[in-house]
């Protein structure tokens, strides 16, 4: 494989995704750093050369870059037991990695982005007027998965899955966007779960 | 293959990324049809049973059921012409459909919704007060599909993918949400390739 490069801010849990599936894989990565709270991913240089889009994490393969934190777990781990052999399976691990881009992150993220990083009174009135929508919004997420894994230990089938470590990256570190982890409790059985998995890397 | 039941309401474009994915693949779906706006999703059968995140499509495969758009096409394309057989371009694909469903869908698609079926006048103040961001947020992603585009007929490489098909099905309505496609030149170019391909059926 190409020398693989994360370009992250090590705030983010969409980066983490990808240091934890890299280790879990013993795959080394080079990182470099940048600062979203003063611009680092808008500057003229990074939307030309990195991603015209503004965004960290980027997986950079050589001299080919890879935005979007899912597309790089899948890119490190296709082939691997991270992705299930299963065609419906790997599907539906697609399908909980949409949901996390889709329903989770634009609640449970971005609460924790702005309480923790901006802070409540740096807020604007336009993402003030937003809190209550994506409290709910997140809740909804979280009741999902805890339906789902009152069921099984897994996302998906019998083991972890790219699907598990997506959801995980935000979700485990929801408390500090507001969240209570424990109206939760089979989602706080699964991260313990993760957090035991050999190879098992903590956010910073 | 299992016997293929799309559970869908035909003014989706999240549906129709399927129905055209399957069109081009010439793979019989059947239809099963919901209307979201009457809450035909949020049932307690349709809840229980089909998609516990009350939300269509949900593509059913013999007794299982994939929701969430972008996995449903991948399930139907995976091994076909609609996914690049090199593994940074399959990643790649998969990037932009990440893409569509955080930066464009909840932008494009969700302003077509509000201005075309919901109706201006019926919008709540949490709503309206939302416009001009996804407006903006809109605009930014059809850019940096114009900017990719400029450069190249296909999004991946140099034939068409899933992740032509996903981002095609609401940006060729996206007028209905108040965008000027003619912006977009590139764009416009890439919709007229996507329309002229072999087993495209239009939106309903």
């Amino acid at each position: 494989m190409d020398k693989l490069t994360l370009h992250e801010d090590p705030r983010s849990g969409n980066c983490y995704k990808i240091k934890l599936t890299a280790a879990l894989l013993g795959l080394p990565l080079e990182l470099r750093q940048y600062d979203i709270m003063r611009g680092d991913t808008r500057t003229p240089d990074f939307l030309q050369n990195i991603n015209a889009n503004g965004r960290i994490p980027v997986l950079q393969i050589g001299d080919r870059f890879l935005p979007e934190s899912n597309a790089a777990c899948w890119y490190l781990a296709e082939g691997t037991r991270l992705v299930p052999a299963d065609r419906f399976e790997r599907a539906d691990m697609l399908r909980w990695m949409f949901f996390e881009q889709y329903n989770h992150e634009p609640n449970v993220a971005t609460l924790r982005f702005w309480l923790l990083f901006v802070g409540e009174g740096n807020l604007s009135k336009f993402q003030r007027d937003q809190i209550m929508a994506k409290r709910a919004g997140g809740e909804a997420a979280l009741a999902i998965m805890n339906e789902h894994l009152a069921k099984q230990a897994w996302l998906i089938g019998d083991r972890v899955s790219l699907a598990d470590i997506a959801l995980y990256a935000y979700t485990h570190v929801s408390e500090a966007g507001g969240f209570r982890l424990h109206d939760y409790p089979a989602v706080c059985a699964w991260l313990d779960r993760v957090a035991k998995l050999e190879g098992y890397v903590p956010m910073e």
